[in-house]
């Protein structure tokens, strides 16, 4: 297997919960529409570097930055600061796993001061030296419900289908914690987990499980590169291969050092 | 307890899994970046005419539209087509419950056909006529965690936290459900309940079932209006009165109609 | 000729000046974007009531805001305060014309202090009652080039292009103020001016003069009604009909009241 | 002197004139927006990799280019039409001066047929090989009116001041033109002029000259580097020197090869 670490930041709105306090009691649509944009444009912002951002709770975001240095997320904080009423915060860690890279990026902008305090803001904290170029290694696994269209979308209720894929995420994102890595929902029936570490035999086992559970099955398409956005690219490939139905499996694994191991 | 139903709109991308595809595997920056930008821009759209929207999965969203007429909607929509590459879709329907309405609104919808069709683009489906003025109540429970500062952002990893926050999140939609309300997670800690027809001895149940089982309190401030935003208003304030700790239970209920029942 | 007034609204950032200097040598980028997404949010919340922006300076920006009230105001500005790191100030005028209105709208707006103050912020400044309902009058042409891409854009350079349509900018301005009327380049080859009180006649009159001058021609089409996007809706309809060429005219006026007079 | 070229990409909406007027009588404040966040988008991608985005007529933006290659010009390209519902074409020039490069991008975009051709679209046309790293030149001078708060803001109607610049943006353009430089207004009282190969005594002379047309006085800070952003900062502390008035001129060059020459 290719050896490597995930770089992965932890970007945390400062003070949130009192600012929008002070706004009064007419501002929950103005807060919605300043957190998608600001998710959008740290999106833009980090995928013009190779990185990608999740928005996770909105207020506290985790990106993959692998080949992005301290510098040029000191310039993405400050652009966003600039256009902004808010400022933010920034953690940076890397490690064998996801699940340890953001842990250390939690800790690192943690051991700075309350995410509530009117004094900590504007931090960009690093929890050890960046990874050298050789280091880098990204694994993303791009996964879709089989026939989402015709079992939830065209069949049951709007809020029924969001339910089924909450309680589908709620079993993923534990099965998948297990294994050290990180599930995320990107809208529609897609998930995407970042899961540097784990084997073709994980994924099988897990999404088995989780089918069991729920009626439904998935399909999974992994890419492994030296960044997000290739690593990405790849997985989205792994998947087309699976939806054209080129493979037996509905599992297919695409790495920029190997062709479909 | 004041009489009247709830409208509710879905509003879908249509046969947006098939164009995404024709972007090739590069794609999903784009579509993180279209999806935000589009629910933002609808929160805008639906909020200057007294609504509320909700992401949901992002490619079908759910939006509180009471006074909201079909013209309007047409108009929203028209707006939106001008400028996205893709086209949506809506359904309007109203109900007792929120559950109800916005069953009603998604079956109006799939009756005109797969949201993967190629034939079946910008369609405005209503369930029936739209509602007189005097019919309209909107019942909206803004939910947050205690402590979650404390308990999770300071103390927890950045998914840690958010994995916490599915789990509650699954939880509360079950046990709301049940009563035929949505939950929604719109950031932060923060949960957003559409919940016609819930008592306060409903609210103390459920969020006590779920304390027990996540180990974290909640409070919870209610509102009750004729339309969306006045509701949410409504349910601000009172979350306001809870957290200032002016009274004694952590749950408080305004009315537009009376005061803290 | 048809009675009433037009409202107009300047939009002033607070102190804009001196904090861009802050933001330091690397700042310019950033407040493009600024400028672009503040302009387009503020088109959307005063188009969402009747109302039309136009950028001008981008840092004062004037509206047209007839049927928008003071409290209507208060709330695009305060949402506009909540979501950008700037504030913004208004000024609120009436009058027969167009000029006289937005001189009053800024003077209004002048008596509260310097725009480069730092004690003048969130001022909304109005310089009388707000109009009655039947007061309101907006007169509004939307004139383009004749074969603009034959003549400029499939044919000279683009900045060759630019520059014509400036120096046009700049002898319309000219004309169109000494009767007291307000021309905005909005994109393309297309302007729009503010033209209550004109006649039929003072178009011919000065299209033909400028006309003389720049080698080019020009189609006009003019709508009146009582707020600016119904007046806006006429202009562009009747500037459909001088493009069909259902006239011998390159003028057409449509008014809510009469048609094509 | 310094030696070397600037590259210059012409940005252009296909067949924009005929889409727009599919989109019936009410489509203005639509536009309005898309354009300006097209702009805003063009501009952040651009910036990401060096570059700036001019909006000039909203339809045709100009961009300086210098060091963006053909694959990242449609990587630019492709993100925008995923995202926009109209798709853009480029043409990418270069030459010893502004007026040059892009008269050369502009031809190489004209040779595929009429930008309002059905045919044409996506183009992205390139006048020559791209630049060796070690050609780029880029000068730029952020130009701005001295006291323009005093003499404009605070003391004329809001229309006057914008009527004030816009016959300055017209001098100054055609003066600078004569030199084969290039004059952009980016808001406020700034204006920027990308001006490969003039001398200090070429402004000192045409901002005499404009000066005494129009009774304003200008301040200037030149900026010359290998690509738009680091002259563009060059340019920023230059004109803060001007400001800070550490200088008996109110010129002032910046370079990145020798210091304020």
């Amino acid at each position: 297997m290719a050896k490597g670490n995930i770089q992965m930041t932890i970007i945390q709105i400062d003070n949130y919960g009192p600012w929008t306090l002070c706004l009064g009691p007419r501002r929950e649509h103005d807060l919605q529409v300043l957190q998608s944009e600001l998710y959008a444009d740290l999106q833009r912002l980090f995928f013009s570097k190779g990185g990608l951002v999740f928005c996770a709770r909105f207020d506290n975001m985790l990106a993959i930055t692998n080949g992005i240095d301290i510098d040029t997320h000191r310039e993405i904080q400050e652009s966003i600061c600039r256009r902004y009423p808010i400022t933010i915060s920034m953690g940076i860690g890397a490690g064998a796993t996801a699940r340890e890279a953001q842990e250390k990026a939690t800790r690192a902008l943690q051991s700075y001061g309350s995410s509530q305090s009117e004094e900590r803001y504007k931090i960009l904290a690093v929890s050890e030296e960046s990874l050298k170029g050789d280091e880098n290694l990204v694994q993303i696994a791009h996964i879709d419900v089989e026939k989402a269209t015709l079992m939830l979308t065209d069949r049951v209720s709007a809020y029924e289908a969001l339910f089924t894929l909450l309680r589908v995420h709620g079993v993923l994102a534990e099965k998948f914690l297990e294994k050290k890595a990180l599930v995320f929902f990107i809208g529609g029936d897609n998930f995407m987990v970042i899961s540097n570490g784990l084997t073709r035999q994980d994924y099988v086992k897990i999404l088995r499980r989780v089918s069991g559970r729920e009626s439904l099955r998935f399909k999974a398409g992994i890419g492994i590169a030296c960044n997000a956005i290739e690593a990405l690219k790849l997985a989205n490939e792994s998947l087309g291969k699976v939806r054209r139905a080129e493979l037996k499996e509905s599992i297919c694994i695409l790495s920029e050092q190997e062709e479909d191991r």
